[in-house]
Order: structure tokens, then sequence, then C-alpha cells
């Protein structure tokens, strides 16, 4: 038996770790979440990351909108612009609830790792999925038009202010959660979801020894780039104001000092020995869930 | 000009504050909530007798219910449910987004009077009412089971306990609200409405200072008790269980002291003269807003 440790951002990454929990038993992978994205707003604290992998892996994602929870009304949000209150993030009826619940178990003592577990639980979630931190870290994207706040840049402002950088403010105070070292002590590889390297692989490598596990550790990545674009999301728009080409091999040099192997698409294929990095050429490109276990499997025998 | 004090609690109370509002220019009136009933729920801090007539003076009040707001939905309750939290509580989508709204601004520094201003602001209600102190003030109903926060009794466990008594806690630390006072300096005579002498009126009674100047101005009580029972509630059961005869007159011997004038329904005609105070004989069944009206006009007469 092999253990994997997945890192995991958004939609993308939420995917794969789909496939892999197909793929792999639950004594088999540990999930860590990107909690760079998580917000305090109406007095809820809000994981977007954490939700979305919840979503994902309970089959309760909304696949029409490609986000959120499956099912949705907006009847809370639209009584809530009627109030004047801030409607700009886009909180369903039903996800509210996960929202209201995790925030009165953090405010009763939970830490963050325990709300989750507990959410789990009661989504019938088998696969383990942990954030990167009980310590908040929260990502600050430096722009054109000055700071802002993550879901401010990516919701409120849809991504539209030019990004010049990127700060993971807390991250240096946080700490791996417990369960994470653990399992690292023991694990055999670490997968890395095609999540957004800026923020949502950044902000899990800028806890403190998370780097070191990486350089010390087998490490797969799947490139989130595909043909030059991002499946979706900023991560083409964000390279290109960051004056990186927005290509897999950008990623690659992203990712390089300790990424052992690349998976990348077989549009990509022409750059197939090219990087500094050994890659894979598969199909990353996710649709349906076939394609999802499909990925999984070309992930995990690349650890061979 | 005239003006009025008005006292309600629930849905009782609000019918006539209702009545008042069509009756009453917004500079003769001024209705003092109940806030007893308040209670901090999911991080929450919920305020059902302000909502009641939040929503019964913006037309927003659920007619198919008897409570709560308007064309509401319940995803967000079930969604709670499903997720092992406390659902007790009929919280509904597009009621929800009032509470969230009031809990920031108050977690803001605003006090429960600027948020029930600003609230009804949005809500475009001209005439005015404040909660009855900005002080937290919780109505203890003490039962055979022990003793129960009020939602707990009223809500959760169906008003199904035997009472005992009453305490209201916070309410000797509190202070009628600033606009209270200077209302009251200058108004010409207090509506208590058909609401539960326990658990609506009493609380206000209970906040320093407001008994003296319902003993100093000319008042004006209607029954909530018609024919021995309550329209709405848990006032007849209440009176049962506290050993008083669950009619008008035990209420009119319950306002004893300050109350001049008792407004009795028709059905209660023959009680006319046989109390301590003076009585009006209506009709005091509000089932249309011409009933409302009907009987707020009968109310400012008894101040003649």
């Amino acid at each position: 038996m092999a253990r994997y440790l997945a890192l995991t951002g958004g939609v993308g990454g939420a995917k794969l770790a789909l496939g892999l929990a197909h793929v792999l038993d639950p004594d088999e992978l540990l999930i860590a979440v990107n909690t760079g994205d998580d917000f305090e707003h109406l007095g809820l604290t809000i994981c977007p990351d954490l939700d979305t992998l919840t979503y994902t892996l309970a089959g309760e994602n909304n696949t029409e909108l490609g986000w959120g929870r499956q099912g949705e009304s907006w009847n809370f949000l639209e009584a809530l612009e009627a109030l004047g209150g801030e409607s700009w993030f886009q909180l369903g009826d039903r996800d509210m609830a996960l929202h209201v619940v995790r925030s009165q178990m953090l405010r009763n003592g939970a830490t963050l790792t325990e709300a989750t577990q507990a959410i789990a639980q009661s989504f019938g979630i088998t696969h383990r999925y942990v954030p990167m931190s009980d310590e908040p870290v929260r990502t600050t994207v430096h722009t054109a038009d000055g700071p802002l706040s993550f879901q401010h840049y990516f919701v409120r402002d849809r991504c539209q202010p030019e990004v010049t950088g990127f700060d993971f403010v807390g991250a240096d105070q946080a700490r791996l959660i417990p369960q994470i070292e653990a399992w690292l002590a023991q694990c055999d590889g670490v997968i890395v979801c095609p999540s957004n390297p800026f923020v949502s692989v950044d902000p899990i490598l800028a806890v403190p020894g998370m780097r070191a596990h990486l350089e010390r550790l087998p490490t797969v990545a799947v490139s989130p780039i595909v043909a030059g674009l991002a499946i979706k999301g900023p991560t083409a728009k964000m390279m290109a104001e960051l004056g990186v080409p927005s290509t897999a091999a950008a990623v690659a040099r992203h990712y390089a000092g300790w990424l052992d192997r690349f998976v990348i698409d077989a549009s990509d294929a022409e750059l197939d020995g090219t990087l500094s990095v050994p890659t894979v050429v598969a199909p990353t490109v996710m649709v349906t869930l076939a394609d999802r276990i499909e990925l999984a499997r070309t992930v995990v025998r690349a650890f061979d």
C-alpha cells in the first residue's frame, strides 16, 4: 500500500481529488486544502476551497454553475441585497447552512480541522481532507489598484485588477496541522492537483515546513495550464500580468526545486522532454467522472 | 394633535400596531417593542417581536403561516437540519437576511435602536418603532421542568412545559431608550396592544421607570383574552397554569394599578361594568385590515 498527500485548492483541484478518492482507499490518501481563500463575511467564517472539496466529494457540487452547492436557491441573497447588505459574495440558501454550522463550531472552540471532520462526517465522506493549517492564513492579492483580500479580488472585483504579487498573511505563524505532519512522516509521495499555483498551491507551501517535505518526498503535479489556457479561473491572466508566459512550462519552472514529475496535457505534448522536470503526457481536461478517475490513475502511476 | 406610545409584543400586538399606523400619523405614534423574546442563535441576534412588527408594518408578514416573512422558503433550514445543526427555530431563507444584517450592525457597534431604524428604513416604514431598551433583557420561563429561555419554551418546546413564573434577566440593569423617555415626556397616553401580558407586556414594564410612566399617563389596553381564549399563543394556557382564570377580567386585574381603560371584546360584554377599570366593548378580533383600523380607532377614542 502506498500513501499519498494531495494538495488542492479550488474547482480543478477538487476534480482530481474526487478521482483520487475513487482510485485510492481512505487510508491511502490525505488531502490538504488551501485555506488562504478563507475569509470572514457577514459574521461567518467561509472556507471556499474546503467547501468546494466537501461538495465535490459528497456529490453535492453544482455542476450547472461549476461552483457552489447542488440544487441551490438564492432567496437569502436576494433579501440581503434588498436590505442593503453585502451581497457580492454569492451565498446560496443551502450553502449558508454549512457556513453557519462551521462558524458556530469555531466559535465554540473547535479547530478548523475538527469542524471540517464533523462536516465531512455529516456528508458521509469517508476519504480524509483537512485544512493545511488551523491558524488563519489569508491571501492578499497585490494589484495595480492596491492590495485586496483574496475574495475581494476573486469574487467582488471578478479578477479584473492587474495582479502584481501575493502575500499569505499569517503563514509564517501558521503550523501544518498535526494530521498532515503525521501523514508526511509515513507517506510515499505528494500529489499537487491542477490548482492555481499562485493562490491555491503557494499558500500551502508558505506554511513553514511544507516546502522541505516537498523537497524530500517524491512529488507529481498536474499542470493547471493546458495549451496556454487555464481550464477555469484566473491562472493564465495572473501569469500574463506577472510577466510569466502562461504555459505549462512556466508552471514547471514555478515548481522547480521540489517537483519530480509533471503531468501535462496531450495538447502540450510538444513540451515533453523540453522541461527541466520529467513529464507525463496525458489527457488532463476532466469533463466526466471517468476523466477524473483516469487522470488520478495516471498521477498515481507517475510515482513508479 | 395627540401623541401615543404603544407597547407591543407578538403577532396580535403587531396587528393593532398596523391599525394604529393607519389611524395615526408618524409624528403621533411611537411603538415600543418587547425585546424579552430576543435571543442569540447560530451566532445571530434574533429579535422576533421587532421582526414581526417590521414585517407587519412593511406588508411583508406571512399571512399563510401567521408568523414570519412573506414568500418564504426553507432551503437553509433543511440543509442545516441535514448537517445536524440546531434547526428547531424556523429560520426562513429570506428572514435570515434580516438576522444577518442586524447581527452585523450590532457587531459593528450599532445599538439595537439604530439597527432597527436602519432596517425600518430599508423596508420603507415611516412609522417609528423601537426596542424597549438597547440593553439585553431576556425572558426566562420557569416551568415544572426547570427554567427555560423564552424561545426554548415557546418554539423548541412548543409551550408544552407547565409555567410557574417568569424572570426578565437584565431588566433591572436595562434603561428605556432615550427616544422612549423623550416621547413619554410629551405624550398623551399609552396604548397596550393585545399582547401576552406575562411575556410581551410585563418585560417592557420591568424596565426601570416604565411602570411609573404608566401610572402617571392615561392608559388604554386591549384584552388579549376573548371569551376565555387567547386568539393566538399560550396566554390562556399560561393563565390556567399560573392558577389565574383565563378571562379578560383576570388580565384587567393583572394590569391593576396603572390601567385606566380596558377594551374587551363584544363576546365578553357581560364583564362590562363589573371590572375595577372602565371598559369599552368592541370587536377586538382582527381578521382583516379594516378590523385592525377599526380597533385602532376605538382605542384612540377611548382616551377621550
